[in-house]
């Protein structure tokens, strides 16, 4: 509630147009809604941050995934993430013409209608690094912004990601998902002149910790137009991409 | 043996009225009980810590958590936590009038009846730490505090959190759990007087690296009130809870 | 601003004695207050988490400290921690009748007035550790609770400790400091049927990795009733266990 | 060169309008400057990534900074980052207006003019995460973004922070800089709609680990627009933010 | 494209013996194939870094590997690592003539034959390295270059290792696989004047943290002639050792 | 060979008692045996190091363990370490009269008949480090070396340890095996003037880093004569003792 | 007190001899000293394991230091350790007769004269290493255990080791100082029979991690005979190495 | 001492051309020599491992350090790395004709003169890495190699390191320098087809963790020509380039 319904609200209980109980209501008002005991869901969520909630599937059981999901999806564009194929049943039954997408592990349905800017493109090192880009794929999918796939142009054949630079001009930010060590971000970054979103990714063995060495590559670039979200974290690198995509 | 009571034992013992075989077995007594030669009961922790011996089931065999939580059983409350439901059985048969919960993992039987000064918060951040929180709960039942749920109401919506004050302000501590950044923790501690034990949970991925990554922001609260128990570790954080929801 | 103060307001602004901006103002209301461009201090914290701010001033230049401790003076209690004495000067003459304790860091004036329940015991494995526990101690003075002081008393020598359970018993909590293996918090976590809090210090070396090594052991600590706040974190070890000790 | 310029030089060469050696030099040709045998400048900077090559004086001897700066100031704005003050006179001298400042231990001179589409927030929980929000701040102002400082409104007194919503929506992109536990970034990136880039800084001591606790946790954040710098990277955090604040 | 070939090509433009678009595809000619969306094949790898591309199968389904296996196969020597033999079917039905190796988890088809200076040792410590020796050995035989095997010769029993000197005198480079605590590397390396390429494995428990242990011995060894690969990394260490054993 | 040995092989060279090539043959002689490629059996250890060879289980195949056992068993005591259940038959039928034992799983025949001083305590803090105490019990066992089970006394119950001094103090060493914060090897070496081997278990969670945590505070021990071996060894503690047990 | 002291004492208050008040003292008996608050002497610490309590020196002031060294001189003899030359003088002062040593930091006075079986070695890998060994001997000298030292004998040039078995075969344990990757524990466990203490070092640069990668080296020994000791604590290493020395 | 000469020496044993005391002093001869206890030269390091003994000075006092290298230089070329400007004056004044070089921190004289196939490329990422890089150069050159210096050619600008290819091209080895992320090391990898030896530096902040990032950046290349060595070890990779460019 912004200063102008405060003032609004308090001129109309001052002249009676608002009793005490409903300015009450209005000023104490939740914007969100309790579901079965587990879970709070955030109405509010699209006005104040842009998006509606996205569902976290891992951790969560199927019913309570199908729950939530019926719910959201009576609001807006759905997007569930984390959702393992045999998990998915209920809450592909529970969302009418919702789409679940094996690669990704995604379940969505609708997108976002904001204007944008231009396309976001989707790059990364190796073929197994694909999962982790189809998931920031999706996300700009359901936020209304195209995204451009350049797969499989790791830095050990950098002329592979060279002859894609007409796609990287087009995109008004970049999203590089890598794993092993995780040097295509900051070649990327010494070649736009945009936000670069580092994706590090899990692919990889020993000294690549699990995706730690490629997350502290993406850190310390010297390549200074790059950012890093979490290992593995598609949904979070394509949300903040759509972001940078929007008009206004 | 507090100095009272040994003067008393000497006493006796210098009007004959106890023997030095009598004195000399009180002084060296064994509060403890073997079992089976795989278990040391402690059998005099109510009366030295406030809550009898909790059987961590993790580790142990079906039958030795049987035989156990049977002898724990036969002096007072009992708790047995991380009892996977596939191990439950032979202990719930051990323990007449017991009760296993398969979301919080622990097989119970009575509560403690000590006075308490109030409830206590059980907070968490997201439906996934649900789990851990109901250990807490049930360990404050056993100990006969009340536990006030507050589930789902992570930073990122602080206003489901806000709406929950009441319920916070007739507490007297609060416990709050939460995984990936683990934010939760210092966001109530800097809204509440009152004792805040954070409880780093699990959930999350890649950098949260099995928890650490909520444990270390818990302990680096810039809210002073906060302390912090070890990952997942629900038990922990609800018995001292109890201890100080206790009278006097 | 509780439900009944919102009633009482909205009840003056329909009756006409309350204005519209008057309201606004109260609805609107900044509890704090913006101190030359570098600090905006809390100036409700008192009431709502039962302490005035307290200034940690690591990493502020003597000006500032001076700055905040003098207006944070003006309104109650005032500590400051972390204060290296040869940047104590300016603060000690900006606040007349402030004490500096050059073994724990600290500056601090007048003392809290809330009735207690007890006192709180300090202890710490080795000489090393005493800075450390002063500071808890000195927190302890400011929030009005008696601290008892058990010094240099390791796991290496227990009879130490164990002749000190008369002041352990009449104490309503306990803070464990040590460094090193930090098994002391253990070993008082299994005598004693209070909230005991884990203080980790840096004393050590090599494997103790700055005081690691003991904040780790207390996470893991066997004894059910061990939290633990961060190393070296004398403040915050004090300031829980304050709040512990408060009636009501 | 593009595919069109190509063209066009083939096309001149096939025509005799230019010559082979010509050719040959512009398809080679060295978009950088050697300087002195320790650096070897990249001059084409500004046209691929957006902005001249920025100076990390940290490493440097004040001989090789004052050599860089002098090189690149002929060419456009320049900025110094991380140059201690007693190394800063020989790069002031040499850079006739340019300016030094001490907190933020950045010089600078000029500013670039391309179109922005409005400010940025530059928030710090604390007032010891200062030095680093002004050396994202002063690096806004070099690429012509207004930087709107938000200071000292840390999440243990969240109502600071809520008292300058306003500031925040009015910018296209928010700095949050913070150290201890870094629960701040979270806190904001449930508030705003907008890209939030987390800066970790080294404030704090203990487990906060030089910084790794808060870069953990911003990693970690559930808000989902929030994505990461280096620790204490207050450059690479007002370099991205002024990239997204861009026209086009 | 060298000068020589730039300048011949240009000068054929520049006699009309080449057209632009000709002289444009060559300039700008990519050295890749794309293969079904997933895989953008690097085919002038063995020219750029004399072997041909290699198959990493982890992460990669078995249809992606064979597709990619067959392509390869076609242009000269094959060969895939890490393909666990519940995947390598469908591969080796794509190759004819391959071979599947299940100890080093390779297929393989052909060898290279450039000029060797002569064989390579390949040692371990123990009979669990042996699977990790075997890549290496593999991947130097596909580049035509002779492995002679010293396994299990572990520090231990050091005079098992000294009996094989003058095997060790023969060969140009040694690999020394090794898990546990790694000391065989430094041993080796003190005996030879020539490269020692460290392949720590993961063979251990407990404090060898899945490799690390023996990956920070070799890179802390004491005898300079080591060089390090990541944990399990044999066909890195035989892929090396292979460069360092070509004429030329 | 000592240097008495060679001077009286060197005396019969000289006399015509002893051939070179005999002379060769004893001087270069190899105490080892190759087995079937993947094992090379150092058949002198006895005499160097003062037990057989012991067989690590673990990354090896049923049949590399059962050739080397018989191979082992041929020639003294036999012990098989880590050699899980359902890998355990081909040894066994292999070496007759061995004895497998499931709880350590450990495969083991004979016991060596050297002079001892006394036997070594074996302790541990919970039941679930019954296996890896087990697994040291064993190996005393064959070194001829009696050991004393004290299960189950861990810190949070220190009667259970003092009732039990008088078998500490008739040993000459002691195992203490604990997991979780492994504060119990403080506690023990704090009371016994004898070396104490702490031996840290991986029994825990969280924050026990899987034995991480009680390993640290084990080096970082206040009480001077505890020394460490890895996380889980059992084995080792054992061998350790069984040598400090040793006459001479 | 064992059992027998008790059931004389016991008998002398049943007979009269004994009162209650000299009883209770003597059960209570506190075997400790108070020492300017600062300080608890353990006054048992001898009888009960073995050497009288030793300073570390690091941490406390000079003056705390003198004032423990004087004290714990009157008793037997004195250890300090980790004492800087520049703090050592009023400690020197305070004990008349000590000998203060600036390579190892060590102010001693006496020895202990209980009969031992045999010197211990004391190895180091290189010089640097040489402080942290004369720690060890020092403490050696002072339980009255010959030190035979063997310095630089890294694995890098094993022949300098294998010349020194002489040595090495007339001790009864040996102690082996490394840093950097610290192979020279394997390689002395390897070659001979009896305990091994490993003493990792902080001497190295980067991965070595401050003495971090030789501690794994050690604790990962494929030598079984090796236990590990903290990082730099060669006081730790040599008291243990003296205990095992000693008869009965 | 091989097979041939054992032969010769035992034939001369027992024809009476050698005496029994000749031929164990030959038998047990040791090619080092001790020096004021407090160093074991190595004499014989030449032989065996091509370079005699580096003296790596760090740890080391200044009068140590003049010895050793009086010692060494009499014998062949000298080399003393890790020599800080204040500590250089004995050994620089000890070895006539020595050069010390304040960037590289070393002192050196002569150099070896066996046969080499070629340069080494000596490249770094950035101007602060250039004193990691010299004590390469400096070593190749001692080792008779000459080094090809490319300096500041960092990931954020490509074409500086393209445009110098053909010095590449001539090389038989590169060595690749680089700190914060450490991206070079892969991308020089993927041009090249020869060994790559990373060489991470401490040059960075934050996340760089004093060079471990750049470390995993090497470790996990994707370019598999790439081995690794220790954090600013400079002389190691100069070591190990030296031995890949010699001939035979």
């Amino acid at each position: 509630m912004d200063e102008k319904s405060l003032r609004d609200l308090l001129g109309r209980v001052r002249q009676g147009d608002a009793g005490v109980d409903e300015a009450v209501a209005a000023l104490k008002g939740a914007p969100f809604e309790e579901l079965g005991g587990f879970a709070t869901l955030d109405t509010h969520r699209t006005l104040r941050v842009g998006m509606p909630e996205v569902v976290f599937a891992q951790g969560k059981t199927a019913a309570q995934v199908a729950a939530i999901a019926r719910k959201l999806a009576q609001r807006g564009p759905l997007l569930v993430t984390r959702l393992d194929e045999e998990k998915a049943g209920p809450a592909r039954r529970a969302v009418k013409g919702s789409r679940y997408d094996p690669v990704s592990r995604t379940l969505s349905k609708g997108r976002m209608s904001l204007p944008v800017r231009g396309p976001v493109a989707v790059c990364c090192a190796g073929t197994s690094d694909i999962p982790v880009c189809e998931e920031a794929a999706v996300t700009l999918e359901v936020m209304g912004v195209e995204p451009v796939r350049i797969f499989d142009v790791g830095v050990a054949g950098l002329h592979r990601l060279l002859a894609r630079r007409g796609d990287l001009d087009r995109c008004v930010a970049v999203i590089v998902a890598a794993g092993m060590e995780g040097a295509l971000a900051s070649v990327v970054g010494g070649l736009v002149g945009k936000p670069v979103i580092g994706l590090p990714t899990s692919v990889g063995y020993g000294a690549s910790l699990g995706g730690l060495a490629p997350l502290l590559t993406m850190l310390n670039s010297c390549a200074p137009n790059v950012t890093v979200v979490n290992i593995d974290n598609g949904f979070g690198a394509g949300f903040v991409a759509g972001l940078i995509a929007r008009q206004g």
